[in-house]
């Protein structure tokens, strides 16, 4: 690997490696680099010590900023840290539009300059086929903001790219609906947010990141919300960030994340 | 409640108070004083209140240590721990014994000087009828360090007394068994430790204390369970420090923990 | 207390209690009543009991919500989070001005339909008497919201009210300035943030919430400062809650948080 | 590298690097691998490429238990729990002695068949001599669980090996003694633990690992102390793990821990 960069005229910055298993496992490496020759001419130039190692690979720009499409529904904290992250430059994206299913939070979205578009999705109407048409042609990948309309997995095929969601659980404890009810009603004394790419099986998919906190028999379930809230703020912006670095590699059911 | 313990030449040194809802809820306190009258004195004369106050309430003394029991399989780490934590005073209890299905930590269980039982229950044959005749004679509360037998709900009421249980996840995420190799495969980010008490529905009893630790794709099932050991001893010993001093609060499925 | 209170027509919902020592030591207690005197009359009629008790107290309306002034500078990110907390209805507060030695923070500060003043104070030149005008008129306590410049000791007098800081690191690590930066050249492996009072001694002050996240030698200055604002948010918030919900005591250099 | 181990018959099962700067920092890397010829050989020939890339390396046998000196005083969970790990085969380390400066941990010394040694260092009569000729001749590093006794940095350099301390606070915070005394006066909310490397520059030396808790004003200088030492045999714990397995490399004052 080392080997074909520097015949490209390139000069490797950072490298991070990851064996699943050192003994006939698979083996990860991502590779920051500097280079002479076009992304394209390498691209194809790696294919044959690709298939000789039968390689999953890409070579991307990092200085290209991806297009972060977001949905949201009613609960803004997350959207608002998110927006306040990307106006600060801490994560080296564009975002070409917010979708929500309510209408509360395009005050706090039109500030920003970013189109909304209203689509009062619901479980019975949801509206896929006006989101995918949006989001097909103007995002690289997705970001659930406290997105509460499930996703069906036509869709998820249909989009074919990677979303983002974060739940507001230490998952795999309670998943589905309120959860911070289901965790006050259990008497847990920790708390915890997920952030985790979106597959068919609801909450099921792969964790990125999870941020805890220590609760008490003296929290309400408002304030495991009000905690939880930060929590959430806090896994999603790590992941976002980790992702539009690539520093994530999905691997069956699990991540690699670099960091 | 603060008049009768004045009344009875009582002097409050610590007070701590919850309600599970302000307005209807129930209300707990945990009093700690000093007096006059002798306990049995004050049982009896505080009893025309509790009946006004529909209250159930014990009174006990802190300087009499309680007779905790516990019982182990092979695993020692947290069964070491809380050995430790006993001998230099930190758990102010008596060890009667220790009951374990395994032979391994006899040696151990010696060394500190208390009594050993070797009793190989197993699914096939649980032996409950040998240990319960042990526990309900000899213990006050019964530690289980890491005991891999299931305990029937027969057992649990014919014993009629607390048990904590030590659980190797983060509950309620991986009940059951190999909780380590579950958090591998489902490629969590936090892992962590469950003190709770042993109730008929497994893993399901009130949790007393939770402890944590961040987690990532470089560890293995082994490096979690290393990294799950050291969790496990702090919660439980946080949990046996304030049972013994009578600072949790059994309430539905819950706890209260005044730590 | 209690019986003062039922004298009153008033009925406690909520009850915390403190004493930093249970022999001889003070004592501390908060309790949450709805009434019928009013708060003046509660006030009066109370004096004589405190006296007694040669106790602190006051007496306030929990519905009437504090005027919290914010100071910053030019990094925005808990200023953000603040006015997003405070727009959902978190905060029980009135937010009269923001104060900012830069300009750059105008724009988020308007959105929200809040006086922004830009006073361009410095080490040279640090405009305390135009700040503390405003202040004063306007203000039950300050949010230095990632305020840069130094508050002498003769405005925080001249103030006489509370005023939270938000540090950028695990006080008592990394006093003064450039904390992140201090952090990566001592190598430390948990970084944090610290709100808590201000006093005339810099970083000094009564110490209300600490957040802490673990870090490693793959982490640079940049990542330091990126999840530790994560870090400050989080701190600031639940500094910020607490306080307007009358749950902080401060007691000599220590704080009691009743949360 | 890659190639030559590939040259010697190698195949490598796991590698981690690191670099402190990706534009003419300095490079660290750690590599596991087997190998047919002798490590000897193996060093012999790798030191032309060293030279040419002004690399400082070394070539150890994993298998081969490194000698761990142990130095305690009078308190023992962080010497107990060292040796329950070392006694279940956690430690990959052989423990030819402990040295305290107290006779009442020798019981539990002996009960591991270890051979303890009783030697009264007192500030006035630090006894360096007696120390430096069986930790030279029997140890490869030395762990300080606890020892409370100030090294001299003729000791330091005397020795020549690595030493690792537990520092019962969250270092940079609280050096010297009493930490949690420190602590409890400063009113922090969160406690830790630190591994360190001991330098000359008492509690400076590059941190290993720090392990934190939350901590409220109900906690006394007791509660503290007990918390706190769970997190110091875990900070501990996890330190002596990564040396053993060669996974921490001293840089400058910090450290890197490929773990």
């Amino acid at each position: 690997m080392s080997e074909f960069i520097s015949r490209q005229g390139g000069n490797i910055i950072n490298a991070d490696q990851h064996s699943s298993n050192p003994e006939g496992g698979d083996f990860f490496i991502r590779l920051e680099f500097c280079h002479e020759s076009s992304l394209a001419e390498m691209q194809e130039q790696f294919k044959p010590l690709a298939e000789k190692l039968s390689a999953r690979f890409s070579f991307v720009d990092k200085n290209k900023p991806l297009r972060m499409g977001i949905l949201a529904s009613k609960e803004g904290h997350c959207l608002n840290d998110v927006l306040y992250h990307y106006q600060s430059g801490q994560f080296h994206v564009k975002i070409p539009f917010v979708i929500s299913n309510h209408k509360n939070l395009e005050d706090l979205v039109s500030r920003y300059g970013i189109p909304f578009y209203h689509i009062p999705a619901s479980s019975q109407d949801r509206r896929e086929g006006e989101i995918l048409k949006i989001v097909k042609e103007e995002s690289d990948f997705l970001v659930l903001a406290r997105y509460m309309q499930i996703l069906s997995p036509k869709f998820i095929e249909a989009y074919g790219r990677d979303i983002i969601n974060i739940h507001h659980s230490f998952l795999p404890s309670f998943k589905g609906a309120a959860p911070y009810k289901q965790a006050f009603d259990r008497g847990v004394k920790v708390i915890g947010a997920t952030a985790h790419f979106v597959t068919d099986d609801l909450d099921e998919g792969p964790i990125i990141e999870q941020v805890v906190s220590k609760v008490s028999h003296r929290d309400s379930v408002e304030s495991l919300m009000r905690k939880g809230q930060n929590l959430e703020k806090q896994a999603l912006a790590q992941a976002v960030h980790d992702y539009t670095e690539y520093r994530i590699i999905r691997y069956h059911h699990k991540t690699i994340v670099f960091s």
